[in-house]
């Protein structure tokens, strides 16, 4: 019997109402019906799916969404490249810039027989990875981190110079495996033509520093662009060979905030306890705080600030305009959305309700654990482990 | 051996420049400080600490913060009380209210000789902790929570009628141990003048709730107070027996915002490494991004406004005026606060920093151990086991 049927079978008479709370409750359905729709949408487009398993941090998680048992997969930290590995997956990309001390680790696991993937942005870092693969003997491949917005890392794609100048660099160690963006703009969201266009910059930046790549007489055999909002607006990936995605396996109230998903389709969600009121003020406390919830406030800045989290009752029905208004590090305050004229639900003291994160990566990081269940029912299917740290 | 000095011996040749980044680094000397400091103020009142663990949640912290290896402490969740208890805690009050699914293990732990306290603010709470005082026949204390200001749960301390039912309650089960009540209020700030007049009113409210329910004939030996910024600010506690406090051990930015500590006071950091830059437009990018850091940006309403914290050097010296201007999951950008004037050090790939939490108890929660270090020393004296859940 393997891990995941001997937590499976240890939870056979579990209830939501028998957990502690707060904890993790994962929907099944939706989870099952958000990974379907994006690979059916990427089949489409002729190319292939290398999840971000840093939402996630489940293996469990992870053989659901992953292609194959062995990957692809994309990592945000070499723990997770660590405990993935662990468990068989052979191609990861770790997305996160490379530095020298991490080296050894990278390393190690290729040495087990994984695929594990860098990426850089700087001539010296290139150098360095191209250095190490020479005295091993055995190169470690790297990808070069393109900036296609402006939001955060990588060389702008046009600037042709420091690109070749890292691809040479590379190549002289054997390391160069090709090249990858990330459109983090896209999450400020603006509709589906600004989605549209979001993942075209992020297609044409990318292809264009692939281009010009192998116009230097260089391998570039991997172009990779990914973020949930464009994976779910590209009209043409032409170029393209493999899109990396994360949040979609669960989505959010910031994805459900500019359109990329419906609130229905959230598949976590954080359970908590009422454990009081203070009726003159039209709050009901619970146990759901931002230590269970995050301290994430991602819908702060969209047209619909959700607080800490839309509130739902114990089979996942909404309560319409009912949101964790404020919250302390184990206090959630439940109250109406300013402004609506809901009512405030009958709770007591003892009973349960499941509140909707903003983010789906900062919310499960809270936690141990996914309960599983399946649409309505209350019925804990199976308990599946995540991990932290780095 | 114990575990302490075996985690200890481990790292005897540790030194931060070799530590996995991003991690948790604690200096034992400001710790010891923030201590002493409260102990010594505490003392002068003539009131026993019965710190709040739930910032540290650190067996080998609890040890140096406890006034003895027994307690007293407060905890904010059932398996800080459970870690406690097993590492021979046995006066702990958990502090946040009661619900009925969590008195099998609150039973559990007073089975094994732990004296723990819950705490409540209604009617049917006290009604059901007393049924379980009498039907198992060993009464489960538990102090009434009052509202000082508004802020959370509690009764209003005037209200006296429901303050003695509840009481009543309690006391036909056995299970009546105090009044308590923490002045939330207190972290918005306001200066010294303003945190005195918090601290009287969180006195004042607790001491009125004790005397009402004295007048009716009932006991209340146990009458407890405490937030870390009253707690600096008291000028006299007559009727209080007990403070708890917790994020004192360390201080954050959040504290040092509204005067109760100096920057220089912070005992935890971040420890980061440099992966890039984005040299056009002033940031160093690294691997401390909000996973590592916390979503807390709490001293966004401050005054100042330190992003997702302060940056010093290895040695935890100040870089005035860097600050943690944005982060994703794990990148941090690092910039010069606007209008500061500052010049961004000169930082290179591989490099590392120190980064200054705004929220000590969020940060922590992040991490799985804490690095121990004194003063500028790069040498790192042990490693304590920190954990998380509930």
């Amino acid at each position: 019997m393997d891990h995941a049927m001997m937590e499976t079978a240890a939870e056979t008479a579990t209830r939501l109402e028998t957990l502690q709370t707060p904890c993790l409750v994962l929907d099944a359905d939706k989870m099952e019906r958000n990974i379907a729709r994006l690979r059916h949408r990427l089949d489409g487009l002729g190319v292939s799916l290398r999840p971000h398993l840093k939402t996630a941090k489940s293996v469990e998680v992870a053989r659901r969404v992953m292609t194959t048992p062995q990957g692809p997969a994309t990592v945000s930290t070499l723990k997770e490249a660590e405990q993935f590995a662990a468990a068989g997956v052979r191609d990861i990309v770790y997305a996160v810039g490379i530095t020298p001390s991490k080296l050894g680790r990278v390393q190690a696991l290729r040495a087990q027989g994984v695929d594990l993937v860098v990426i850089l942005d700087t001539v010296e870092q290139a150098r360095m990875v191209a250095a190490a693969s020479l005295a091993s003997g055995h190169p470690i491949p790297a990808m070069i981190e393109i900036d296609c917005d402006g939001h955060r890392s990588g060389v702008a794609p046009g600037n042709a110079a420091r690109l070749v100048e890292i691809g040479e660099a590379l190549s002289a160690g054997g390391a160069l495996r090709g090249v990858m963006t990330h459109a983090g703009d896209s999450y400020k969201g603006g509709g589906d033509a600004a989605q549209q266009l979001y993942a075209e910059a992020e297609r044409a930046a990318v292809v264009e520093a692939a281009t010009l790549l192998r116009k230097a007489g260089l391998s570039c055999p991997i172009v990779s662009v990914g973020s949930t909002p464009t994976a779910h607006h590209a009209a043409d990936l032409t170029g393209v060979t493999e899109v990396r995605a994360g949040v979609f396996v669960f989505f959010d109230l910031v994805m459900a905030g500019i359109g990329i998903c419906r609130v229905d389709d959230i598949a976590l969600s954080v359970m908590a306890t009422v454990i009081g009121h203070q009726r003159e003020k039209g709050w009901i406390i619970t146990d759901g705080g931002w230590m269970s919830l995050s301290r994430d406030r991602g819908t702060a800045k969209q047209a619909v600030d959700q607080g800490y989290g839309l509130v739902c009752d114990l089979d996942g029905a909404l309560y319409p305009d009912i949101i964790v208004a404020d919250a302390n590090q184990e206090h959630g305050i439940l109250a109406v959305r300013p402004r609506s004229g809901a009512m405030l639900p009958d709770l007591a003291v003892g009973d349960r309700v499941r509140i909707l994160p903003n983010h789906a990566c900062a919310t499960g990081a809270q936690h141990e654990a996914y309960h599983v269940v399946r649409g309505s029912s209350h019925q804990v299917d199976a308990r599946w482990s995540r991990f932290g740290g780095w």
